[in-house]
């Protein structure tokens, strides 16, 4: 994958939506479209608010510029693509205050500018109207999330690669655990793989055993794995500043029939949720075609079946019965079906896809229920 | 550490500083002071922004209540000290629809509200005003700052723990590796027995080797380690919600005249500026300290030498030349001279230190510079 590659095809979209939009520049200050636009990354811009970090993208093809706190601008301007990086002195200097003056040096004061409302503190964003008291702000947030949500080829590789390495790493790990083991093993076996495939942090890696299957969202902890555990793991992190999100179903032992019924429904649900994907189709009928096969069966339905995976973990567009969007060729989504009961169970299969020009392809593809040993 | 202990401290000072503030209630949203006053960090809160949490404290003793997505719900119960849990549907209701109805069925929907401005969203806070509009919404966040300045026991005990498991870790894991390692390697090696440790979540791991020693906040590559390397490691992540911030400078090999130099001299300014803290002593005075060493010994000084650590991991106090903030019984800080010359090398001591009633109590303590084997 070529980083150059990834950054001349977004740049080209992005002027291309302020185009249409009416818009002199665009300012991303969220880390997710500060790295779509930008390739750039500031490590502690999450940990750290107060170090606010920006793009600033003019219409008129005039030097594009990212704006990051002076520690870590010899790192940003290794990853940057933009055309300068400009530091500022935490404490000295406030960011916004940076990119306000950026703006007006471009004779863009009074200027239509793009912000992420969604974002931006309301303190922060006080503050930049102050700054720039004759500009027009206006809210890009939805803007952005459509850009995003039609993937470039280069896009597409990087999910594709960190997606098949977190589904390889599952498969292996399970391997290497049994009865005995805690979910902390099973997980810091899966953390020390993902990083040697190139994963820069797993953001939210998912092992859950037992009645702690049934968890969402469940950190590893000190549990030991028991014969007949059902063992719920959701490998989900970024390389590149794309996400892997890969959910598989273990059993502990042989399973019952009881769990193999259970995990065959899931199975025959995810499948036919797949052949249902297609340029046109409306994400809200794939999730019917989840809710009405759990319904049937007498097993909880979740409340989505599926999301958008890019630079942020959920986007659009979200399979759920609230959200009407005809899929398009180039999007990537997570399909995830999953049955919980909270306290007693958790099974979950979730696969990336790619919508093609004629239907589907897998980026991951989930086979029999795992198996650790007894 | 008892949980239940950290809680009861923690709300009785937020009751307090709500009684001098005049406030009727305070709504926490930000991960840092939802976690801090009621212990519970929904997992997917800081990777979904959507998914927005709170919790709200009223004045007058009424229910205590955490708001949170409907699916992390189980999870926030097993976590909360506070009275009640709300769930949320994910994308049927608006989380701020929800927190600003609960404050209304409380009587408080003229009442003064204490918001985090520098947290909230524009959007989200312009939603609030709306649902809202009779409140009086005051902005909290250096009351929250002020108030995780003085740690209690439990803390202090927190903190402690994850701290001196990150500096047992260090040394471990720079005799596991030697000439030929990379850097990942280290990484692997300090993630895995950081977990282990009881540590959730390594935030900002830093292992940077050679020339990346210099690199502020560099995350570990596959640059293979060779002889006469300096070695930065920063073990920056959180357990039970607080933060380790502990950094630590190794050799490949023996190290050359020069690097013990440049080493002894970063340690004596190290002590030194440990010497000099007690109740009363100026933060600035603190840095002034170290960049004077820096200065005459013709080194580069960083633009802060120390600051608070706790649920965040930069916080009040920040001992930089601008703040100048009297230190008080219960700070815990972390005390890091750092030099650095990009392109070249960097060396670091970093400790976390706590302010008595007569002077400081080192959590960890640092002492000659490492050496991994060549």
């Amino acid at each position: 994958m070529s980083e150059l590659a990834v950054g001349d095809e977004v740049l080209a979209k992005v002027r291309e939506a302020m185009g249409e939009a009416g818009l002199d520049a665009i300012v991303p200050m969220s880390p997710e479209n500060l790295a779509y636009a930008s390739g750039a990354a500031p490590p502690s811009q999450k940990t750290v608010r107060s170090r606010l970090a920006a793009a600033i993208i003019p219409a008129d093809g005039a030097d594009t510029e990212v704006v990051t706190v002076k520690l870590e601008a010899p790192l940003v301007r290794s990853q940057s693509r933009l055309d300068r990086v400009t530091a500022y002195e935490e404490f000295v200097e406030h960011p916004i205050d940076v990119i306000a003056a950026s703006l007006r040096e471009r004779g863009l004061g009074s200027a239509s500018i793009g912000v992420e409302i969604g974002y931006l503190t309301h303190a922060d964003y006080e503050r930049f109207r102050e700054a720039l008291p004759d500009a027009d702000l206006r809210p890009v947030d939805a803007l952005w999330q459509d850009l995003r949500m039609l993937k470039t080829g280069s896009e597409i590789d990087a999910i594709r690669h960190i997606g098949q390495a977190a589904q390889r790493i599952t498969e292996e790990c399970v391997k290497l655990v049994s009865v005995g083991s805690t979910e902390r093993e099973l997980g810091n076996l899966i953390t020390e793989r993902y990083h040697q495939a190139g994963g820069d942090a797993l953001t939210m890696l998912v092992v859950g055993s037992g009645e702690r299957s049934a968890h969402l969202n469940a950190p590893p902890t000190d549990r030991v794995l028991r014969p007949g555990d059902i063992v719920r793991t959701d490998v989900i992190g970024t390389a590149g500043h794309y996400y892997s999100d890969v959910a598989r179903t273990a059993i502990v032992g042989e399973p019952t029939a009881e769990q193999r019924k259970v995990y065959g429904l899931l199975y025959d649900v995810h499948r036919r949720c797949l052949e249902a994907l297609r340029p046109g189709a409306i994400s809200s009928d794939i999730y019917a075609i989840y809710h009405d096969a759990m319904t049937e069966a007498g097993l909880p339905a979740y409340h989505f079946v599926g999301h958008g995976l890019g630079v942020t973990l959920h986007e659009e567009p979200f399979i759920n019965p609230l959200t009407s969007i005809p899929l398009e060729e180039g999007m990537v989504l997570c399909i995830e079906p999953l049955t919980s009961v909270e306290g007693e169970f958790g099974m979950q299969i979730e696969d990336e896809v790619l919508i093609t020009a004629d239907g589907f392809e897998l980026l991951t593809e989930a086979s029999d229920i795992l198996t650790i040993g007894a």
